[in-house]
């Protein structure tokens, strides 16, 4: 029952965390830093999936400390379950006294409401270790599992249990992906899974998980039923703000409240990472995102701005970019997505290119990149990206997110000095974040006629 | 002998005569665009050394006219020799009548001054097709190949040599790639491909050629004498200006004179690409930089402003984005490197970071990325990167290059969002961007004291 005393106390070791206390500790040189969290070892939360079979062990997946040391964190392995004044008290019974709180407590799965959710061999993704170490298990010896869920975390787990030739069935309500891209990309994803022996149903939605016991099957609302020994839901992820609630601070529809600058509605403490309330970048409502591109800016921003706002905030708002892979499709998006653009309200325009991502296209790993760009007609700015294609998606994505935080226009866009090599990249005169802004600014009727 | 009638005759139809065409087409719906140019077939520049292992063919390499085609873009194969007045007069004796001019007259290979250069077997790399599907069936037939020069066409075709199993020696007056990069990133380029069995002589100058007829050794100045049945020198491209001296223009160190919008000194003719002047991006001196992304970029600039200036100009010169790919390395720079920097007078910081391109680093693909960034320390913009890693090093460089052209600070970068993923990038708490970024933040002395 000791009683520590550090300058911030940092509760939650996943990416926010990590990057608020390392920014911290690289901004405030005189200060103590102490992340305090739950679980002994830090999962990767977006490696959970590959865990299942692209990884050996569990282990392979995990978020070493090294940095944090290397930098004067002090770590500290326990739950923080309470308060009094400027002191966290910790399950141990410790105290941890502090001058600056950060709450980087994260996310915790959604679980299903449906008759036998309780059932033996019904998962949800929870990101601690152990957990991940008995699904990786339980997976081995299953043989049909069903996925409930079309986001992300659903199809990337489908592709890992494609590796083991599993019988995978993924179902969700709408369209699979369907809240980051359009519907050409959404079916394209959709393809690639079905294409290595997945079942695809979208449109679906689930009656009752069967089973005595155990679980043996799923229902569907349309009375056909699926054989399963393990089903695995994907639905969502809540933040986690019960100690934002015991501080007695502001939330809104479950997540904190928070300033430009990551302050909560008491300013000596903030919050970082899927449990602050998100905006979005282009029209500032509250919206759902849980990424770790947006986690780690926060965390950076945060840490360097708990003393004194050191840092002026560059981004306006949760932008979502995101890349993955599915067998050998990578797909990602930055901004606004048609669907998106629409219900804001937002006018644009589409550009898009086509081009393998090695030039000439008939070298042996040359993928087809597929891309489309939304502008503003009348701004001029990128508005939204979407990609397919190769591995480098992941990077392309990156300049597209880099593109719109800066505001670029079209014309700007035209005019940068972009590279390109045979091994690496589409070729120059097809080289396709170029060719799709062009197709913009042809479309946009901008040519002159004598 | 006909005399043709058109509104813009673009000469040559290399990547900057190629997207000059296109966008002048998308610019000037009236117009009437013709691309003159003196091979049947044009090859892709940047894919000539993968025609020697990588590609089955030199056909593979082909630069196709169909986008040309589509957007009204008519090909006139001939050699133009003379001007009279607005018409161009081409070698089979037809005239092109003009209103606007450009000139994308491209650049040849420097050739060797030394005794011996005359013997069958000694090449330089001419972008020719029939000159390349002859190099092909040479290197077939030949064991022991040397390559002057340490640019990246030297490397480059040593690397694709090293598939083929030849003994390749590679030689360089000073450092390989001593142009692009820093010492120590040019010793991986060395490195890799010593691994890969070339023998590298840097610091190394050669005598003369020996032979009787034909090549079959190279004499070194320090008295080595090394075997070669083929001899390639890849010892830089001189701008074709013949041309635009027959008209007049001005030039200036062997290229042609334009101002910020590729006009010459006559402002009814435009120069883009490898014949025109290239200024250095910082300090606005004359560089010897030839490039697919700068000659893509004039293109379409020149393209759009031929008849009005509608596109402002974004780019301040020449920023040098390149990659290229040796063996299992991708290596590629943008901006300056630190010996450019001392060279330039400019005060700057280095920021490092090292991290796998995949995350967790064990998954099977991952590369280990290198990054070092270089900033100003006052004015803490990005003045320089160079990463060496995997393939997604060539899109790595385009965030860094576009990041660059727009005046990114140190701090701008730090709060970007940029997106990872497992399979696609490095960690979120690794990411090399933002990691190096911070490296030189910390080390330019920014944290606070009590």
């Amino acid at each position: 029952m000791a009683t520590k005393k550090t300058d911030v106390l940092i509760i939650g070791g996943g990416p926010a965390g990590f990057t608020c206390a390392t920014s911290c500790r690289n901004t405030y040189l005189d200060k103590k830093v102490t992340l305090v969290r739950r679980d002994k070892i830090s999962v990767i939360p977006c490696g959970i999936p590959y865990v299942i079979s692209s990884l050996d062990k569990v282990e392979d997946n995990v978020l070493g400390d090294k940095k944090l040391l290397d930098c004067g964190v002090e770590i500290v392995v326990d739950e923080i379950v309470d308060f009094e004044g400027n002191q966290a008290v910790a399950a141990s019974g410790d105290k941890i006294e502090f001058e600056k709180l950060v709450l980087a407590t994260g996310s915790h799965p959604r679980k299903p409401e449906l008759p036998g959710a309780g059932l033996d061999g019904v998962f949800v993704v929870s990101k601690s270790f152990d957990f991940l170490n008995m699904l990786k298990q339980r997976i081995k010896e299953a043989k049909n599992i069903f996925i409930v869920g079309g986001g992300f975390i659903g199809l990337e787990i489908a592709d890992e249990l494609l590796k083991q030739d599993k019988n995978v069935t993924v179902c969700c309500r709408s369209c699979f992906l369907r809240a980051a891209f359009d519907p050409e990309f959404c079916a394209l994803a959709e393809e690639e899974l079905s294409k290595l022996g997945a079942t695809m149903l979208d449109g679906t939605q689930i009656k009752e998980l069967s089973g005595n016991g155990s679980v043996d099957g799923v229902v569907l609302t349309d009375g056909r039923k699926v054989d399963a020994d393990l089903v695995i839901f994907g639905i969502g992820y809540d933040a986690n703000i019960t100690l934002a609630e015991k501080l007695g601070l502001e939330t809104q529809n479950g997540f904190i409240k928070v300033d430009e600058y990551l302050r909560t509605s008491n300013t000596d403490i903030f919050a970082v990472g899927d449990c602050a309330i998100k905006r979005d970048y282009f029209a500032r409502n509250q919206v759902g995102v849980m990424l770790a591109s947006t986690a780690m800016a926060e965390g950076r921003l945060a840490g360097s701005n708990l003393y004194h706002l050191n840092v002026v905030r560059e981004f306006k708002g949760t932008l979502g970019t995101f890349a993955t892979r599915f067998g050998n499709l990578s797909i990602g998006a930055t901004g606004l997505t048609e669907r998106n653009a629409k219900k804001l309200g937002f006018n644009y325009t589409v550009g898009r290119a086509k081009a393998p991502d090695r030039h000439p296209g008939k070298l042996k790993d040359a993928s087809m990149t597929v891309m489309k760009l939304l502008f503003s007609p009348t701004s001029h700015t990128l508005l939204g990206a979407q990609v397919a294609g190769g591995k480098s998606v992941g990077e392309m994505v990156n300049i597209l997110s880099v593109m719109i935080q800066k505001g670029f226009t079209d014309i700007e866009i035209d005019t940068m000095q972009l590279g390109t090599h045979p091994l690496l990249t589409a070729s120059p005169v097809a080289y396709p974040i170029i060719n799709a802004t062009v197709d913009a600014i042809v479309k946009s009727g901008w040519g002159e006629k004598n």
